[in-house]
């Protein structure tokens, strides 16, 4: 018999204890054993649900009991949730999460504690909800370099990016068609700020330079707060669909890690990515592009991760159940974004002239958009491969009255 | 030092030598130690490779070598393969291959063989090429009851039907590009007749099967010969590309497996595959949908993961390194297909009756087809889930003038 731990019955703590009562028999077969729910952790009881009777208040009644081997930690954030898996870590309990915050952000040090303590932090659901990408990225694709991740990892604003597509909505509407949903919180922020996909990428990065610990508070982030109706033409123009997009490239000119929207190609398979669902491309330098698709989040999705997680670590006795283990890089791990190349729609008032344009963006290749909004002038900048982060950024400031502009995957 | 030999030095087997001596360092590093290609067995010499010296004709400089651990079969067919990988396992090497043919024909004996001599048959190259998808399926869904299984599994026909689609080409002329192209074999039989995806099918239902063996000789297949310019007229009309799909299900209705083309709506992720690309949807009952993409062939993309399972053997010593045994059921594992329930475009010469075909269909739900090409009468039979292949075969023995007939996704 295998016990496990639940702390924090929230939708995907429940939904960890659901999938684990649902598909029993079938994961005590796979394991050798039965996986069993012993206790559920959370500050609230719940009389009226079917797992009343597993959960407490009292935090000693999980760490203090030496029968309780695995803890899945389903909290979220990097306060409690941080203690608690510190506790368990050092307790020798091996953690299983999908807290993307808190790996990405104590993730080098809760790794060190589980490898002192013979057990393990493992976290398959922190990046792409139910979606497998953690462990092929480190295993699968484990012969090849990593040379590009591009990932539509927030649901939240993929689901609002669609409906601003699909319907017209602009931003506001479409945030509040996904707040009475459920598919966006009251404050809606982490998600579109780009917060939440820069802990993911952050993640995935990580593992892609072999365990170099990326921290996410240091990437260059944009959100997806001034994409409007206007933008979602353009791309139509375009063919094209607007898709906050989280990338990690690796290539001869250095290491960049960053979350901003792009226009992609509708024949991209990356735009076949749409409502709250993610899709994750990822480079190797021998495989080629390899993409994962599915649900980003939702409680039986996530929790399908977290238990997966759980079985493994139950199976292999938490030897080599994880990755390669984080550490913190005495040299820094990526380039300045300053650095890395940029092409750009850009949206200017067709009083600009072509001259103006030119002399802020010097000897970069600028081409006409094939369209252009009434009362505007729209170019793509640097199509060529021949203009970076820097020099956008110094040529923009040439004007006060730019109206958008969108990277170009 | 790991040493390791492959057989057989065509595309994969080279394309496996190179992955090693291309990321040396990096597979190194991660497997803890370096992994050396001893010896390569193949019955030509290639004097002018640069790999020329650790070629050999003399198989017991493989066989005998006590230093070699791990094996890597890509000679392919179920003949000589079969003969060496018994060999090989039965002295206690592991054998890692992408051979699907004899994965899918002596899987079970194979893997029998492994388990009594301590060594593991590993074959995630078998199914998609490079792309992960055995090992996902067996680990990270192993929380799941895998309802489905839908794939474009073979690049060959995926480049014709897309030539097909986007060219307007005839299959005549769609498959002498693919032949020229490197994409189709000179006989093209076992991609065209749908053989190699019966395999690849046959395989990922086994594992979604817990191990219970899915002979893919037993299984309905139909290929793509006899798809024509008309039927790709239709799927544009209907807004759906024309997709060989390689399909498996597991409901209350039983179990199915089966080859057949269908019409997949454009908007569906797998329509995002094209030409040499795969496309595998899964469908857990917790995760819901997940799809992976990729190279489903071709020399780098396939030896990555081959060479990821070279490095999954090598690091885990054989534990855990594959997946749980095949064995073959005392009872049917799949349903007559006669039972499966399906859906259909057919396509009649438009002196056919209404009556005719309600009185060939009876109480199966007929709707008219969006377009019709001049001539033809066209009808979707089954939209509402209310028809089996045997009401469909039945129903198409009253007609002796069928123009064509495509299942619907």
């Amino acid at each position: 018999m295998k016990n496990i731990a639940i702390l924090g019955f929230g939708v995907v703590g429940c939904g960890v204890a659901e999938v684990i009562a649902m598909n029993k028999d079938r994961i005590a077969k796979r394991v050798g054993e039965e996986v069993r729910v012993k206790k559920i952790l959370d500050i609230h009881e719940f009389p009226d649900s079917p797992f009343a009777d597993l959960i407490t208040t009292n935090k000693d009644e999980v760490f203090g009991d030496s029968e309780i081997s695995i803890v899945v930690e389903t909290i979220g954030g990097a306060r409690i949730a941080y203690e608690y898996t510190k506790q368990a870590l050092s307790s020798g309990k091996t953690v299983v999460t999908s807290n993307k915050e808190l790996v990405s952000t104590h993730g080098v040090e809760l790794m060190q504690i589980a490898k002192a303590n013979n057990c393990s932090y493992i976290f398959e659901a922190s990046v792409g909800g139910g979606i497998p990408i953690i462990r092929p990225l480190h295993r699968c694709l484990a012969a090849n370099k990593v040379e590009r991740i591009a990932g539509i990892v927030n649901g939240t604003t993929n689901y609002i990016l669609t409906q601003m597509a699909e319907c017209g909505s602009d931003f506001e509407k479409a945030l509040k068609e996904a707040q009475s949903k459920g598919y966006a919180e009251a404050n809606p922020s982490a998600d579109v700020d780009g917060i939440d996909a820069q802990r993911k990428i952050a993640i995935l990065s990580t593992i892609a330079l072999d365990g170099a610990y990326v921290d996410p508070t240091k990437l260059f982030t944009v959100g997806i707060t001034n994409i409007t109706t206007k933008d979602m033409e353009y791309a139509k123009e375009m063919n094209a669909s607007i898709k906050l997009l989280a990338v990690f490239e690796n290539k001869e000119d250095g290491a960049f890690a960053y979350v901003a929207p792009h226009l992609v190609s509708k024949s991209h398979p990356l735009a076949c990515a749409n409502d709250v669902f993610n899709a994750i491309m990822v480079t190797g330098n021998a495989l080629g592009d390899a993409m994962f698709y599915g649900q980003g989040a939702g409680k039986l999705a996530t929790a399908s991760a977290v238990v997966g997680d759980v079985m493994d670590a139950a199976l292999h006795q938490d030897k080599d159940a994880h990755i390669t283990e984080w550490f913190v890089s005495d040299k820094p791990v990526l380039s300045p974004i300053e650095n890395h190349v940029v092409s750009v729609l850009l949206r200017l008032p067709d009083s600009v002239s072509d001259e103006a344009i030119s002399e802020a963006f010097p000897e970069i290749s600028c081409q006409p958009c094939v369209y252009e909004a009434e009362g505007e002038k729209a170019v793509i900048l640097g199509k060529d491969g021949d203009m970076t982060e820097a020099q956008l950024a110094i040529g923009l400031e040439n004007f006060d009255n730019v109206i958008s502009m969108i990277r170009i995957f």
